[in-house]
């Protein structure tokens, strides 16, 4: 196999990338100058020496200093009361740019499809109690889990409250989720009947 | 012009459609065998005769007996203490399908685009004045703004509720929209400001 | 059933309206003015008594003064000597709405799916078989088959071409289809093979 | 800027991909085993080593023994009497794979937008002249240039065509471009003029 179809396999990987547009991502690296190729192939194999991943909360920080803890973990203005629980780090970029919430972060790696086995593989569960039993000698009252509003975030949701019971209890700290409601967008006329009925309970 | 001419036109008229599908409709029709047409005329041209406007909720109904009032405005098992305004009949057969809401219902007929002038013209706003009057005395309590989650929807909220506003605080009733957050499908990913802070001030 | 689920079902069958789109057609008439309702129900029952098909080509025309034959099948300055076989009135429109082509048109009225049984009740076979009759005495010389690029397209080809291999051979008629090529957008990258085969062949 | 945005920049390059998808596949690559991230760092950078473009027909090829022409250009099974100019690799990849055309190859490097000045920039146009010269010693009889059927390619054609017109007369070598006609899927109710005026010229 040539290096052109190894490339082109490593570009399937990413993701939303099929076949030809990976094709054509090697393509358009061979036409690109030396220096651009160069450049690109640095920036990747240096992530890891320029980025590390919060001890506390695992979102991926810039190194800086020794510190283990990224930027927001370590702001003594954030409140230590609430803790956000995020799928993903470009949830945590969506969110933490709205400016609306000024609690903790929790990113938890992935979400769970329903029927899928072996939990502990596919989200930082045993990161996230390590992270609530730390934050219960902190003042932590609350874990709000903020997935996304479809099967596979409902049923994220559930293992994760289920798990977090104990710890919670023991602790007196509330798990609660995001309201569900009218997003932006959504028409009366289309809108589904789960989406409905908590928008009329959430009436204000 | 020719009869053609007039047909597509007339078709243009109808929601969604552009000047092809309406020439493709005027050319259906005249494959259609001449019993397809004369019936559809017939149902057109009989839906005067077959369906009447609720004297109550405004929406279209079957006529029986006279009577000037659609089924769930005389179902004596529904609600009075609250009403559910909607823009258009589409809304109430998709909400009133989910068995989730036993109040009453209001067609308002319509939206107000922002800075639209003389909405009197485009929503029904002095025949649910009307409404909200003769509720009053059948122990109304809330009315429930339910419009779609958008620019044009919020405006029209915020329209209905001024208007209502005196008779609403002569007669003690409350004035609702309906709660915003996550609806089904919704990620945190790509979700706007307005939904993220709607859903984490109704988590629950 | 009411008549608004009635009208509902004769929206469903015109071309490319699915359920809630037809019942949108029904609220769009009950909320339309009784006097549109009624040219509407007119413009459709008034179709057989203004439109009539032309004995010759078959597409739908105004009828005048008592002619069998449409405004193009009589002009005298068309050319006798080519046919052009289309599959319905819409290509009928786009193709002579070009003014590219200067000799006389049949409307076939469908197209044969592959392995479709009894193709002359699904197209005008027959009388396609007496135009040709008629035309081989007025100097008709090539019959063009303008079919979709496309395997239903090139099954009807097949099956038309076949049928009138006989009566075409009798009067020396050439039967001849649209040529292959790139068509306006094609790009080479995406082209299939059948596409680039014919454009090769095609080249000038 | 942190590497992160240096590196999303960098994806933002790539052909199709917004600042969203950029910034995921920066993500994704900083959630991937640094063991991935080498391997692709390392593929992009050994790409100048590995590959190499053909002196001849200027598409990318694996480098081998030192040659300077890749597999195809020096096949001697292939006709030397056409070149087939194609404005990219992609389209020497789709083209090439079909097995319908057994001639030589030129690959252009990208085509003229209408008013771009500096084409010898743009496109390959100075090699392609050399191509042709010494071409023209070894029986070359024909130019076809292969480009996409929209205006860009067509002011592409014209203008390969006119630079070329000098050499071409001096050496008795017509330049043709691929046919026009109805492309798989086309439908003659939407066909444009041009396909349609070409597929009759070229029907058969």
């Amino acid at each position: 196999m040539s290096i052109l179809d190894t490339l082109t396999d490593s570009f399937k990987r990413f993701p939303g990338i099929g076949s030809r547009q990976a094709r054509r991502f090697a393509y358009f690296l061979l036409n690109s100058p030396e220096s651009f190729r160069n450049e690109l192939a640095q920036q990747i194999s240096g992530l890891s020496s320029e980025i590390k991943q919060c001890a506390s909360c695992y979102r991926f920080f810039r190194k800086e200093n020794g510190t283990t803890l990224c930027p927001t973990c370590i702001d003594p203005a954030r409140d230590n009361t609430t803790l956000l629980v995020l799928e993903k780090d470009m949830d945590f970029e969506n969110i933490h740019g709205m400016g609306a919430y000024s609690g903790r972060y929790f990113i938890l790696g992935g979400s769970l499809p329903i029927l899928s086995d072996d939990p502990a593989r596919r989200i930082r569960i045993r990161q996230l109690l390590t992270r609530v039993e730390s934050g219960a000698s902190q003042g932590l009252k609350e874990i709000i889990l903020a997935f996304g509003a479809n099967a596979e975030g409902e049923n994220t949701a559930q293992y994760v409250s289920k798990t977090l019971a104990p710890i919670a209890e023991k602790h007196t700290i509330t798990i609660t989720v995001l309201g569900k409601g009218l997003s932006t967008g959504t028409e009366l006329e289309y809108s589904d009947s789960d989406t409905f009925v908590h928008a009329l309970r959430n009436r204000r």
